[in-house]
Formats: C-alpha cells, structure tokens, sequence
C-alpha cells in the first residue's frame, strides 16, 4: 500500500509548493488545511500574538499579497508574484519612489552563487526588503525606483497543527517537521509531505504499542511554542523522536544525533542506517541546525535525532531558488518514508527476551534444525534462531542482539515470532 | 616432568583412535576406563535413558558391533570395519538387499570433498545410512546390494565422568572436553588426552589454591546432563572454566571468547595468548559451536572460553576421515597442555596487592636496587619492582599489572615473592 | 608583564648554575634564598638527620669545598672547581695517593658518550668517586695519582622551601620542582626558574578561587619528608598538581600522564597540549622518573603530571655535563611558563554552567546574533554563544565543552562572561 506514495508524496508537494509560507500568517493555515484533507483527525491551533514560550513571545502575524520593484519604465524587475523568495521575508509594507542607492540597502543577493534568488529571513526585527539573483542586482541601472510591499504585520495568532494518535501505552514516539518555509522544496516541502504520509501509514497499522505525536509548526519559535505548552507530557512519554527535514532529495542519506547521541532514537536509527542505508555521512550535534537545537536544548532533553538526504546548509541549492521541484524527486521521497516506517517498526518490535529454557532447547525435535548432524547443513535462518537464544538473556534487546549478530532487526522478526510461538523465549516486561 | 608429555598424549590418542565412541553405549565406556587407567580417582557415572536435563531427555543407548555393503558378488564395498565412520552414528540395524536407487537415498558423502568419509549422525531421529567419499559413491553401479548394520538401540544410559581435585577454597576452575567422536583425532581426541594429562599435572602440584572440576561428557547432551545436575554448585564456585577442543594439530592457535567476553577466564587466557602465543586467531562467541553454547548460555552465566589450535568448523579435515592421526603430533599437544598449565599457573596466583609502605620503599637498602644513581643503570628487573610497587593499590590484579607494564604474568612472579619477602607488599583478601 | 619573563628566567638559571647542589648541603639552601629575594614569602626549612620520613629517614648532611685528582707532575687533571659534576655526589672525603688501578675503582664515564662528564650519586652508600670524560679516562697513563676530596658528611638536616597562597576556597594547585641538581641547566634548574615566575605571575592575579601549594625539594627524599608532614592536607585539598621538570629546552613537549591518567590536572593539561601546543609527545606512566613516583604512589594517589619539554632520561643531554645554559633558551622558558599560565588560567575557571531558560534563549533581541536569517551570516563568535548554550546542562564543565566544539577554552572564556552577563547562563554550585 505504501508502493506509489513517493509519486502521491512529490504529487502533495507540487500542490503546496506556490504557498507562501512564514512563521505566522496564511500561507501556514492555507498549508495545514491541505494536510488536515489527508489527515482529518489533524488539530489546527491558533497562539495568540504576545503570548510567552520560554524566552520568545509570538511575534505580530504577518500577511503578504503583493509586492515589487518597478524601473522608471513601470517595468516590474523584481516581482513576488514571480517567485515568493523575492519578498524578504516578514517585510513590512512600503510604496515609495527611492534612489538606486536608497534601494540597494534593501537588496539581498549572493555574490557566490550570483544566479539564484536567496532566502533571507526578518521576523524579529522590523525590515522591508526584496531578494534576487546577485547577476541582476549588479545589473541595476542608477535611477529611481517604485518599491511596493502589500503586507500586514499585525496583531494576530501563530498556527500549528498536531495529531495524537493513541497505542497501548502513554509512551510516545514524536515526529516533528515544520511549514514555514515559501517555496523551497527539499527544505521544506519534503518534511511535511512525507510526516503526511508516513502519519497515514502509523494510523493504518493495528495493534500500536506507543502512541505517536504528530507534529506541524513553525521552525524554532513553532518549536518553542509547542514545548512550552507539552513539555511535561513530552518529557515523561517520549521514547524516541524524529524530525522530518530535508528528505526530498535522493542522494546520500545524513543523520544528526540527538545532543547525548546515545538514546534510543539514535540507537534504531543508526540500526537502520548502518543495515539498510549502509552509506550515509554521520555528522555531529555541533553541527546542528533544525529543530534539534530545542528538542535536546539543556533542560528539554528529549531523545530526538534526525534522519535527513542532503543536510540543511550543506546542499548547494539550500535555501535559494534552486531548492525547487527539480530537486526532489518520488524515488527520494519513497526512500526516505520506508527508512522511517522501518524505524517505526522496530521501534515497536525493540523487546527484551529471555530465553525459558536453560542451555540451548532441543530444536530439531520442534522441526527448528536439522536432524542430522554434519557439517554445514545448517542454513542462515537456524543460524539466526540459534543465535537469538544464545543471546537472548533479558538485557539486550532486539536491536542490540541484531547488532552483535550483524544481521537487520526486521530480518530477525519472524524468527522472533517463531521461537514467541514455540515457547522458547517471552518478552521481559520493563518500565520503558 | 611435563617435557615428554607431547608424546605420552600423542601414544593415548593411538590408542583410543580405534574405538567407536557415540553420545552413548561402549565406546564411551571403554574410553573413559582408558583415561580412568591414567586418573584412578576419575568417578564414571551412567544416567538412564528417558532422564530429563532441562529441555532435553537421555536417548536411547546406541551399540554397534558391525556394518556393510555389500555389492551383487558379496564383495562388502563400504566396511565399518574398515573405519567406523562410515556408518551413519546412531543407524537403525538394518539387513536387506536394496536397490541402487534405495541404497543412495541412505549415503552421505560431501561433492567438494570427494575423497574424504564425512562424519554424520542422527542422534535424534531414527535412520540407516553409511557414509562414503563421493568420488565412490557416484562410481557406485546400478544394481542390487545388501545393507547390514548390527547395531542396538535400546533403553540403557549415558555415561560421563567427572573428578573434582579440592583445594585450599570452594572456588573452582572447570576444564571440560568430550568423548563422543568416533575416530577422529584432533577434534576429539586431542581434547581427552589433553585434559588427561593436565589433570595429572594439576595433581601433582601441591598448595593448590583452587579447586578443580574435571568433566569429560559427551559434546551437548553431556554437558546439558551435567549441568542439570550442578548447576547451582557451578554457578556458585566456579571462577573460570576452559573447553579443551581441538587442541591436537601444531597449526595457528584460535580463542573463543566466553559470551560476555570478559569474564575472568578471558582475561587470562588473552593475557597467555597476547604474551605467550602472540599470534592467534580470535573469534568471536557468534562463531561458537562447541560446549560453551550450553556453558555460556542464557541463565547458566559461566565463566567458559577455549584456547584452541585450528578452530572445530574452520579447518578442512573437520569431521571427515582426513581429521586423523597424522594431523596431531605431539608437538601440537604440547603447545597446547603448555598454554593451559601456564592458564592454571596465572589463576593461581593472580591476587591483588598493595603497597604496604606510602610513597616509593628505600630499595637500595635492601639491595633491590643499586645504590649508585646514574642514567642506565638500572635492568629490567629493577624495573619491574619499581611498576609491581607502582601499581600495587589493592584494585589491579597481577594479570592488569602485567598488561599495564606489558610482561609476561609468570615473569612477574618472582618479584611478587621478593616483594612479598621484603613485606613491601601484601595480599588483598578478597571474596571472589 | 610576563612577555619578558623568558629571559629573567635564563638569566636566573645563569645565576644559579655554578652552585653545586644535592639533596642536602648549602647548595641548596644558597639556591632557595636567591629564590626567596623573588619571593619573599617563601618558607625555607631544616629537616634534621635521622627523621623518619615513611620507609626513609633523612640522611647525613653533605657538603664539599674542593676535589682534584693530581698527577705524579701534580697537574689537577680532574677538577671539581672547573666543574662540580667531576665528583661523585655524596662523596667521602679522601687525600691520598693511588696507583691508577686503584684510581680507576672510582671512576665513572659513559662509554657511550664519551666526551661528556655524567652526573652521578651515591647517596645512600658511602663511596667516594669521581667523573669524568670517558676519551679522558682511556687516556690516563700507569702510575700514581693523588685524590683529594675534601667533602664532609655529618648530622645536619636536608633543606626544602614551601610557600602557600590563598585563594578564596582551601581547594589547591600544587606547583612542585626539585633544587637538588648541580650544575645543570635543563634537569634541573629550568624547573625552579619556571617554578619562580610562575609564583610571581600567581601572586600578581587577583581574585584567586584556588588556593596554591609551591613546593621547592630535593628528589625523591624531598617529596618523600614533603609528603610525610602534609599528606592530609594534601590529599583532602588537592585538586591538581604539576612537576616542573625539564621546562627549559626548545624543543618538543612533553606530556607525563598521573597514575590514573583521568585526573583534573591531566584533563587541563591534555586540554592545553591538544589545542595550544597541537604537537607534544604523550608518554606512560610506566615512563615515570620523577617526583610522580611519590605524589602518585598507591595511598597518595594525588592528581599530579607533568607538561615538559624534552622529558628526563630521553634527550641525549641528559644527567651529563652536555645540559648546560645552551640547552635552554629564553624562548624554552617563555614556552613553558606560558603554557603552565594557562594551565592555571582554565583551573581557575574550569566550571559547570547552566542554561537559565528551556530552549534556545532569543539571541537577537541582546543583539548576540544578528537579526536577518540567512546562511552563512553567522560569524564564529554567535557559533560558539549558540554552542556554549547548547551544551550547558550543568554537567559539563567549560573543558568539556570546549574539547566538544573544538575550541581553546580560554576563547570560550569572553563568550561565558557575556552569558553570564546576560543572565543566560549560571555556575553550577558544587563540591570539587
């Protein structure tokens, strides 16, 4: 069932891909709507501008419909209605003549990569400005200019959007992804299309074991704002977390560690990146730069990793025009939600088992190994249940037992079931 | 006294080669009066067919006097007499003419080792087979043969044996090796002639410290039985334990860790081997095969590792003719019973110390140093008083001394005496 | 007012060079007053003959005036007065004529090296010697020769020098070199030199938290008396200490480990070696040869190492008339001095921090990061303000933090005071 989501993933990102989104105002709402028609149980929340999370208080929402710099010939050179990037983002509204001077201090371009329009950001601090290609700002003729902003920074709400999906325990699995970037694809249209999609697969599977919480906000102060209002839950039921960024594109895979690098979302993570993925670039939690800087902040410290493509500021089309439809693909997609449904499977297979019997059990009366003694008759799948018991002392658990033997956690899982059915080993139950 | 050892084990294992030993029946029998004939105090046991041990119950016990085939003109073209394995271990008796294509489906042999008789059983499932180089099997011509087996299996039991050498404490070192291979030579009879011989070395040293648990078993079920039976006094005395298997050919020394890896059995063995052996093949407990599966298996916990030459599994002649007289000497067994008296000896004297006086003693007072200072003066005698005082603090043992100035553990010995004389150190009491 | 300290050293090692020193005598107590005119503070005391100092008792005091060896011309062929390395440290006085067989039973040169005079002691057997060049040696012709030693070795007491700085807790840094080398530059008066201006530049800072120890001692006896008054001061205050010890060569460090290796005084010294010094040589403590052997004995096990330049015992000057003042430099001195500053300099502000609020505080309204969101605007200084954030849980201490982001803790040290000053982080109170 899950075959062609990487097509009905690129296919949702090409839809929300003309929005344009910020860390407030309707291009978010606009966006969680189009979520919420895949996910109806989707909860949209509006915070109210002024209220405090932590350090931060929402900023003023801000609304944009039209923007531009006109030449003396009324010719628009720079137009929002083009390509969303142009407008700074969180530009507060203008209409004036200036001087080609006057207008350069409110250009950003980047020399070093002087064909793509860059994204540049001013939500704290009041701007108005306009974003292009660097080529073309070198172009700029002296003269006067109309510059024209039809924005709105006013009083009004921060919107994020969540989904608690019930398992047999409180204990929790977090995936976290955010919707405030305009247009860009990998980041980040890929985080939320395949949190989408990997959610619609979560809630078409029976017999959960951990409840799952689904996460749609605004980098950084959506973060914030999440936290300072689930901090106590989050802390006491959270085993593991994810967040979705920067999985779009199909080359190698990247991981960021959790701040202590050790917790089990690392522990399955690794698990599927070292058998699975098997090439991937492993970079440091200095090297942070997502969401992670709250989930594993001093103080917060939840087990929360990422498993990307191409890292956040490491890509050379990150946050400019270059990171658009062409860049993500279905195959990059597709590759990206099956390594998370495999970290979401075993993370609900992750047992401890302790074997019933002392010594090794009399297989071959169980149909479980050959009857006959000689060597090299037996095959992988008995290796497996041998070493399963072998190993199966009520401490390790399964993905420590696959590591040791070098074998995929979901590879050894029928054999799991099998020595559950005969018997031979049962789940040691623990406080998580 | 031990230096002609290497040769009295080789001649005992002439001697025994001939038998057809099994998990159960004579065989077993007549070894172990063999080996009794060398350790009068050895205690042979017999446990009844049907008994539990654990998962597991006693067989039936298993005779065989003869065993042929014989082609169309009486000519017996497969001779148990001729080597003991061509039959099938534990086969049915049979007696009838069968036809080429009946007979086949009762033939082992190994296609990418024509030239050898494989060693095969059923000990668990009743059947009829001899074995035979594949180059004679498919030279085999149609046509009519008679198949005999004068074999039982009847109700009776399994024997094993055991000695236990007291020393100065409860604590014990186990040494286990098997009896159930028919004639086969390194792997197994290398191992009984070994632990024959370093019993009778253990017995011969006075002021044993340790107590030693001597078992020779029949590989799995032996060991199974036996522990069903001790467990509770092995899980409490038992401080380290050693396999002796394969221990015949003068070929690479291989090690199999215990499960844990560092139990104090491990410790010492890698300390001989890193010091005394230097170049062996370590293997990892995924690579087991021998008793430590039941040993070092879930809930059982032993301290058991093995120090062997080629491994069981990895060398070409494992279980097949080629596994014969010619591929042990008695150089391999000295190399081996060398290594493990030179295990005991470390166990034995493998205390922790302490500096009985603070900062460094006046050595040349008492004539452990010279008096004159000056550069390179000073031997490595000298040196190893000085780090044996140096690190004396009543945590590290002799073995981590050892490993931390990097000498040999036997070579330290002499000095721990001095030491010990001159009172600068002491024996920390220790519970084990 | 350090940058000059380089040459006063030299030119202080220049001063004491001449005085023949020994473990006890007035060369000693000549050298710790020319010590004690740069800081007065400084306490010289007597320890009597006899005293009991753990397994030691303080010897016989020695002292010397002239020694010559004469030939039958009455030529001084050997001199003390060209050099006081020519007698025996510790000699018996002696005046009488010898055939050069008999002569030659006191002489001592090095084979190996024979153009220099080596250094060596008898201090605890009662001999007479002198030392000489061994081409000097090989050249003495048959006949008699007349040696005079006028030296005298009687009840006196051994001379050492301590000086205790307070600071604002009774926690202390122990600073401690040997005075008991004669005329030798690099082994040993670099390490009172070093010792002398590093005193001077601790009492010129203010606002000390660390109480300071500094200890001037002959070897081995000196610590040993040392350790015998202050052990438990000593062991309850101490939470790091440093042998200055060769610190006046130019060439590469050194780095001599504490017993255990995982002490603070190693932490802050391996801190300042990997990322100030990027080149040094780590030995072993099975490499020990000075006073560690004491201050980290099994009992004392006080958290002491050494940073050197060329360690004692390796460099080809070594304990012979070759270490004199053109092994040493300025530059040497000022290196060393320099890097035992900072030594200090992280102790005293090596704390736990902790983050004041959850989650990234919002650095752009305290102007610590600038307010326009686009790549690679972020300049080294906000790195590490976002670093040092991230890692404040109040269980990492600035060296840990600083050994995670890969800077020198002391760049980290502007970036705590501006936290701090934003009252974005707090010093975790604790016991050390």
């Amino acid at each position: 069932m899950i075959e062609s989501s990487g097509t009905q993933m690129y296919e949702f990102i090409e839809q929300l891909f003309p929005i344009c989104r910020s860390i407030t105002g309707n291009g978010v709402r606009k966006t969680l709507r189009a979520i919420k028609e895949h996910l109806p149980g989707l909860e949209i929340h509006e915070v109210p501008t002024g209220e405090r999370c932590f350090d931060w208080e929402i900023p003023k929402e801000w609304n944009i419909s039209d923007a531009y710099v006109q030449d003396e010939n009324g010719k628009k050179i720079i137009d929002f209605k083009e390509h969303n990037l142009h407008v700074l983002n969180y530009s507060l509204p203008v209409n004036k003549e200036v001087t080609l001077e006057e207008l350069d201090e409110h250009l950003y371009s980047f020399p070093d990569k002087p064909a793509v329009i860059p994204y540049v950001t001013s939500y704290y601090q009041q701007r108005w400005g306009f974003c292009l290609p660097h080529n073309q700002r070198t172009q700029l003729k002296a003269g006067t200019y109309r510059v024209f902003i039809d924005s709105s920074l006013d009083v009004g709400s921060l919107t994020y959007a969540d989904l608690l999906i019930p398992g047999a325990t409180d204990k929790e699995i977090l995936i976290s992804t955010y919707v405030c970037h305009p247009s860009m694809a990998n980041n980040e249209l890929s985080g939320p299309a395949v949190a989408t999609f990997l959610t619609k697969w979560i809630l078409s599977q029976e017999n959960r074991k951990y409840s799952y919480r689904i996460v749609f906000i605004p980098e950084t102060i959506g973060a914030l704002v999440y936290l300072s209002r689930h901090i106590n839950d989050m802390k006491a039921n959270t085993i593991a977390g994810y967040i979705l960024t920067c999985v779009g594109d199909n080359r190698c895979y990247s991981y960021m560690p959790s701040r202590r690098g050790d917790s089990l979302a690392d522990k399955v993570a690794l698990h599927v990146l070292n058998h699975k993925i098997q090439s991937y670039k492993a970079y440091d939690f200095v090297d942070r730069g997502s969401d992670e800087r709250q989930y594993c902040a001093p103080g917060i410290d939840l087990p929360v990793c990422s498993v990307m493509r191409s890292k956040y500021g490491i890509y050379p089309e990150y946050h400019t025009s270059d990171d658009d439809l062409s860049l993500v693909s279905p195959d990059g997609l597709q590759g990206s939600i099956d390594t998370h449904i495999d970290i979401m499977r075993i993370l609900e297979c992750n047992d401890r088992y302790v074997a019933t019997v002392l010594g090794e059990p009399q297989l071959s009366r169980r149909n479980l190994r050959p009857s006959l003694g000689a060597p090299r008759v037996l095959g992988s799948e008995y290796k497996m249940i041998s070493d399963l018991l072998a190993y199966a002392d009520g401490k390790l658990d399964l993905i420590d037992i696959a590591n040791i033997i070098n074998v995929y956690a979901l590879d050894l899982l029928p054999i799991v079931e099998t020595l559950l059915d005969n018997g031979l080993i049962r789940v040691v139950d623990e406080k998580i």
